[in-house]
């Protein structure tokens, strides 16, 4: 990869600038396939499937049936490993629960929350080359965990390990719909495909704009997506081997994903340039990393504190810091999406079972959004009970604050109650 | 108020659906200025002001001066009355703290997560004839307790109350700057106004299309908006006149407030009609708020029962139970914004002082979105450690699972670590 010697400040953001995607043109495809979806329901998918995939698309629903085959001829191998990502995970999300805690904020007022999982929620799960069984557990074990009555899975993929995982985490209906259609199915419903509130998963630029034009219409989306992307922070203690296959890891994805290096070692720069392009050619998907590792860059900064400023201002999805006092180190970063420290923890890890959610912000979304946890799968409700006294010690300041901003109605509904308590005393 | 007696459940839908909003037409009028912000900066702003509101612009930051005189001028009651709604409202979000807590999901696999504050975030206040100040104690608390670092608030009213509470949650930077062009300036920025990261606010139809507009881009924004909505559940413990209160404080913020009143008591929903109409008499805002009531429906149903579903499915902002049991009632209550407990905890406690936050889900967003929480003015970002023994525990699972997604080079960076271990242990 490129090696960039001690670029200036005000060159980073050229250098950092992710590929702008315009999403317009596909809007205007997506946008019609919406509409027929809406209007046509089921009979829209089938056209559908038979025009983009040459294909009868016969039951949508998957039937029991399939769910049981999957388990019957899933690797034994790879069942276990399934079982043990969902365990670790399902430990991870379940610490994110937040017990209801009453505040008394005054005499007599007293204010809490409760989280409700989202009724319906939807899975989508693209097709393809790899079959994303691992993004089934990372959405449907929090999903399961908010107790979300309703998880609905589209999938254009019948691999065993994603059926046996949607059992695994309890997907209420799933269905063989892939594309843009699939998302406007749930965020519309059809007569099979239930309408869902929420709407969670990858996919390509369709089903991301599809995505888009349903969060448009109210439907929640997880977050807005962008090609996956690693920034690695190493210095003179990482293991140049190690960088490297993290590096291609993140490369493996696309020819448009992001990588990132970043040291004030130049010894390490170049050490991992060596193996990284020996590692390379040994990789099935060695064509669509290279195109990858080709655009990305490694800079080198003067000083830690460079570095540390270069990584907040990028903002990575995943953040791999291979450097001495990596949890120290980590305090100082304000924005990514997950963080990976020291020597012994590739992004794989969290990509797969370490427990933490692989579903994160890209492009630069890390500046205000966080992945996906727990908390996407609940509202919290505030709720608030204030008692006689309550109200005669709260109900002034509200009656104050109300008047000052023309609101008199507001102001009533209080001195209404104030008044017929200083009434029933006086009766 | 229109009664409705029994209606069937088939019906509704068609009873609860909100006004369709059609934004499409008000965003084409908004691009243009969106973009001419984007390009010319501060010019396009003082252009703007002339242009919409006949105003030169003169200095666009409010000087410390501003904020000086407005402390001096205030009000000294209203000025008790924000300080107590600061304490109120800082204690329940202080609350909402969660404390780092490190799970070890395998033995040598540590994962938590750390919350940040959104660097940057934009707070934008109407004008009009209600000064907002409370909003800026809605949405400045949580920013100040996030830690945010810059937080930049918009708006074209310099009500002292307004600058008072700007001052007292710690804005960093204020401008006197109105409409779709200060939302554009604070996605884009400007030579006086810095970009954020996320923008929160309410505003008028095109304020409301400038957000959606920036969200598209990647700014995020605190929730999508629509009118202001109050439904009631009340039974014959509830008091009529303080219901009527109550359904009239939230009419009265426009015509196109939605207020909804369900009962399984046909005497209850007599009696609040009676002293409806008399208090609707006496408030300065009666034209607005006949027109919100004219529109709205009292819906009489059969048994309590009925009555959570139909509240569910109608999704409200602002529930009010005025009902006997009313906290046992709201555990059955699964779609809601906030709410409000018993005859003595009227809507405008929240809305104002109580400690809750007022910025919540309208139109039925309430089924996947929650209200604004100090959750909204963080990210949480995850972090893991996992040390030599935790990747021979795990290294196994997530080699299998990446094989399985026919990801080779994610399974290659757990591998060589692996092969590492063995290699120094034969040495």
């Amino acid at each position: 990869m490129k090696i960039l010697s001690f670029p200036k400040r005000t060159e980073w953001p050229y250098l950092l600038a992710r590929l702008t995607l315009d999403l317009a043109d596909i809007e205007q495809k997506v946008a019609p396939i919406m509409q027929r979806v809406r209007q046509e329901g089921d009979q829209a998918l089938r056209d559908f499937a038979l025009e983009f995939d040459r294909q009868e698309l016969g039951e949508i629903a998957f039937p029991e049936a399939a769910f049981d085959e999957a388990e019957g001829t899933l690797d034994g191998n790879l069942k276990k490993a399934i079982q043990q990502a969902y365990q670790n995970i399902k430990k991870f999300h379940e610490a994110q629960r937040q017990p209801v805690e009453k505040i008394e904020t005054m005499p007599g007022v007293t204010c809490w929350r409760k989280s409700v999982g989202i009724e319906k929620v939807g899975i989508y799960i693209p097709g393809g080359t790899a079959p994303l069984f691992s993004t089934v557990l990372m959405l449907g074990i929090p999903a399961q965990l908010a107790g979300c009555r309703e998880m609905v899975l589209c999938t254009p993929s019948d691999h065993p390990a994603i059926l046996y995982a949607a059992r695994l985490v309890g997907v209420t209906k799933a269905f063989r719909v892939g594309g843009a259609q699939a998302i406007a199915a749930l965020a519309y419903g059809t007569e099979s495909i239930p309408k869902v509130y929420k709407i969670f998963g990858p996919g390509n630029q369709y089903v991301t704009a599809a995505k888009m034009l349903a969060s448009k219409e109210g439907i929640a989306i997880d977050m807005p997506a962008g090609p996956s992307e690693v920034a690695i922070y190493a210095d003179d203690t990482a293991v140049p081997s190690f960088v490297a296959a993290d590096l291609l890891s993140q490369a493996e994805h696309g020819a448009d994903s992001q990588v990132l290096l970043v040291s004030t070692s130049k010894k390490l720069l170049s050490s991992v340039n060596i193996t990284l392009s020996s590692q390379l050619e040994a990789l099935p998907r060695r064509d669509m990393a290279r195109k990858a590792i080709e655009n990305s860059k490694a800079i080198l900064v003067e000083t830690p504190e460079e570095a540390i400023d270069l990584l907040n201002e990028y903002a990575a999805e995943h953040l791999i810091l291979s450097v001495k006092d990596a949890e120290q180190v980590s305090e100082k970063i304000t924005n990514a999406g997950s963080i990976f420290l020291g020597n012994y923890t590739p992004e794989s890890c969290g990509d797969y079972a370490s427990g933490t959610n692989h579903t994160l912000p890209t492009n630069g979304f890390a500046r205000a959004y966080s992945g996906v946890s727990l908390d996407s799968f609940v509202k919290k409700i505030t709720v608030q009970h204030i008692t006689e006294s309550g109200i005669k010690n709260l109900g002034p300041t509200v009656e104050a604050m109300a008047e000052a901003e023309s609101l008199q109605a507001h102001k009533k509904a209080v001195s209404i109650r104030l008044n017929s308590l200083i009434s029933d005393r006086n009766a």
